[in-house]
């Protein structure tokens, strides 16, 4: 076997294990789950994520901005059924429509005040404008919003999911961004496709 | 106690017991779930639902429709993790943008044509054109549509789902008919706030 | 290392995989699996079942014939915890008695009558003729059974299940047909040796 | 309210209730489920089980017989998804083929020796002749019986499921004493009415 | 009715169902799940949890302080599967050792340093020293420990739950403060039963 | 590739495989799971387990002694969610207080008499002293102990655990045999240093 050939196997083997892992977010039958490409035995280290060191001290991003640390960036996620995320809103802006596929979400409004709203089954919105100390839980799946009105002072919170990997679906993005046929919307928003286009435009990732 | 508290007390009761049976799609550990307002034994016929037959022979309706054969119509479906809708598409009409946030869908096409598809949480879109006698499955808690091209045959498709209750997040109706503040949705979905109206006056319900 | 054996290497490796993937039907924590001897990027095609295509307008099979869209006819399905069958009863048919041992399931008449029913766990049968339009549920791991009495008409079905994999165990050919020794059978149906042995001689496969 | 009137609104509100808290065998919130119709503070009488006592040292029973300790005979056990069983096996008596619809079982075999089986869903019967000691599980929903071979001695097991109401189903009984149709179980069997009707007189209670 | 038999009954009837509904994390049905006692419709103020307002701008405990945000303090909780707690500890204390029966901790320390562990089945000690801004997973249902061994500024963290209610087992009360027997205590922990004794006093509240 | 690395590169590769495969107690959607290591079909054999012959008719250890039947012993029980062990109590030993953070306990005493015991999270004790025949549940993931008070007779129990890999948290070996610090044990236990060292002296492997 040729080295080239080698290293593509053992690629493409420890891809195809790690998917496989990634496809349950079970009970499990192990105290943790180690990756298959680490090989040398786990300390507390891989019990320990520093992604958010950076966080600490940082000045405030110019955008909303969301850090997660779920099972894609903290591996020893897998299988414990909890994640989290720290969510900074700049004066005035928003956290647009979304949904998280795999979980609800417990927000914990840490400094600032935020309106917060989601929509149920039913189609009824549930909204508040939470002060600092305050959490909101936005049910599994349902369409769901943060946004921060003050025009002045900053809003940061942690959120935390009930799944190592509760996933986001983003609407704005989703709807417009992805090629679905303009027709096809234009239908389904009871609008025209020149309104869809615009749309897109806005939301189109600049050059 | 007066008759009146007495009517309250037993409606009270009996909706609290209801809706926390509806509170979960576990496994359960008798053979089936028997709601609590049924007090004679059950037979075949609590196993029965007879809600489509009207389905059969029918003229197509104008407009897209959903029937659905879920725990709120079928109440033996409780604890049975599986329900059926019918999809309805007369020529030219769509099934709009829509999460189930309890299910996978498997659309089984049993007549005409059919656009369909879903955006993935990497924002990425799976679309295909479907004939009769194909499947295509959403899976659980993405974006998806279907749509109908063809400008003179309808599509019928029988829709299976992995829970008693799958839920639908109609996202047109979810963002723009639910009183969302049009200065949030407009920071969203970067447009301006007569966009937002006009989607909104668009989709309101006539009078 | 030789042709050979980097085939039989990259088989097993391959083979291992795929057999602990179908070891589970939990809540997925990715949107999908992708199998491990997939490797180019899926597209909509993956999502896609063609196999039903062959029913459309074909003309009845001879016997009863149950067609399965499960995960291992379409992978896609796997962990979307959602599979669909077609049954097909020409006149007089049945479908004898089975259990399905991971899921429910929900039955769809779409042509013909059928009669149907289960036994529950207590030993009761549960029975219902259906006409065309009309659901019947099958609860999960019960003994169940189908049957077309009409001397004309044909009867076809869509069944729904909530699992992936669902699995079906037919009583007669399980019992009858797998060398279950004669002396335990006669014991368990209390009855005698010969007349197991005509039972088996009539299930046995025809050469 | 009349006094009868009270009592019969206590029995069902209760009955109700405790229909509802037997629907499900998922993970519990609590450290324990106590049943509603228990008002006083629990001790450790509750989480006691004494009805198997009366096997120690008793003479065995001339039939197999099967005792068990699930949630219907022992609360406790609700949502702690475990439960067992003792089987005992006089000389020469068979457990007839049979499922549990919500659990494997795993057989300890304590004395005497043990035939068992089962067959899977590919129709492949597994069996194997277990001496004191051994253990054999037999998997989730799959039928399988056990025949205590010898002519002299008796053979007992402890058998553990994992869940506290696995069910069991019965197949000569479930077949053929629960007025399922001759003609359906003729054509399922593949044999004439009259050997149905032979079976179902031979399993039938004796008066 | 006489009026403090209806109180008793309201009373019996509403404890059963909150009893019953707290019986279950599992995956819901519904949206979302309303406790039996909440009559009129539910609003924003239903997913808002104000408890922990008081923590803002407060001043430190003079122990080691836990605030917890579950499902008994946070009723929308139910169903949801997530939870949260602030854990407080000034210089130089510590939480002692403990487990969460039904869920693994992700704690994120937002402010001091910390010195964490757990220890695993096999009995291996997985520790770290953690800094402001950094994450530690406990997986789930094993015995954990913090301690803040700074002589002078205080430690705080948040931890998520993937459950609505993980409970806590905290292992010095509930060895040594709960009447366990001297003698199996002492001879479980190879000591004297004055070794034990001493423990006991030490650990007994404070009159 | 050298003869070693290859060696190297299958046994890295299966351990891999295995440990995923050890991470998850869900439902299967096989009938059962076969470890990637075994490569001819399956027979009986793969569903018995020996391990416990040596049990039989075998004099009493000299201590307390636990032999269990889990996944890691018997790895047909991977996916059935259920596993059994065997307690044997010489006189006056104790089974120290320990938890199992994957299922609860259901101990069937098949022989003498035992103190049982376990502490709830309020801190509770429930406790009963069985006699043969007797079954406890402890339940899931709380502190529990068996004590034989018999100064004379040995007790025997079956132990049965509704997941093939409860794992086993021993306390006193946690807390005192794995280097937690002295100091942090001492301010837990609110004892002195001296004492806790007498505790891990006298919990010490003898060399």
């Amino acid at each position: 076997m040729a080295s080239t050939q080698k290293f593509f196997f053992l690629l493409l083997s420890s891809f195809a294990i790690i998917r496989m892992a990634s496809a349950a977010d079970p009970d499990i039958t192990s105290d943790f789950v180690i990756p298959s490409n680490v090989t040398a035995p786990v300390d507390g280290n891989f019990f320990t994520f520093t992604g958010f060191r950076a966080l600490v001290g940082a000045p405030l991003p110019p955008n909303f901005k969301v850090t997660k640390a779920s099972m894609a960036e903290f591996p020893a996620l897998n299988g414990q059924s909890v994640s989290l995320a720290v969510l900074e809103f700049p004066a005035g802006t928003t956290n647009p429509p979304h949904t998280h596929p795999r979980s609800a979400e417990l927000l914990f409004l840490i400094q600032g005040s935020l309106q917060v709203g989601f929509v149920d089954t039913t189609n009824k919105l549930f909204s508040q404008t939470l002060q600092a100390g305050d959490m909101f839980v936005f049910p599994k799946g349902l369409v769901h919003f943060q946004y921060n009105a003050d025009a002045q002072k900053p809003a940061i919170s942690v959120s935390a999911f009930g799944s190592a990997s509760a996933g986001t679906v983003s609407l704005p993005t989703t709807l417009f961004t992805t090629s679905i046929d303009d027709t096809i919307l234009a239908k389904a928003f009871k609008t025209d496709v020149a309104t869809i286009q615009a749309l897109k435009a806005g939301l189109a990732p600049k050059p």
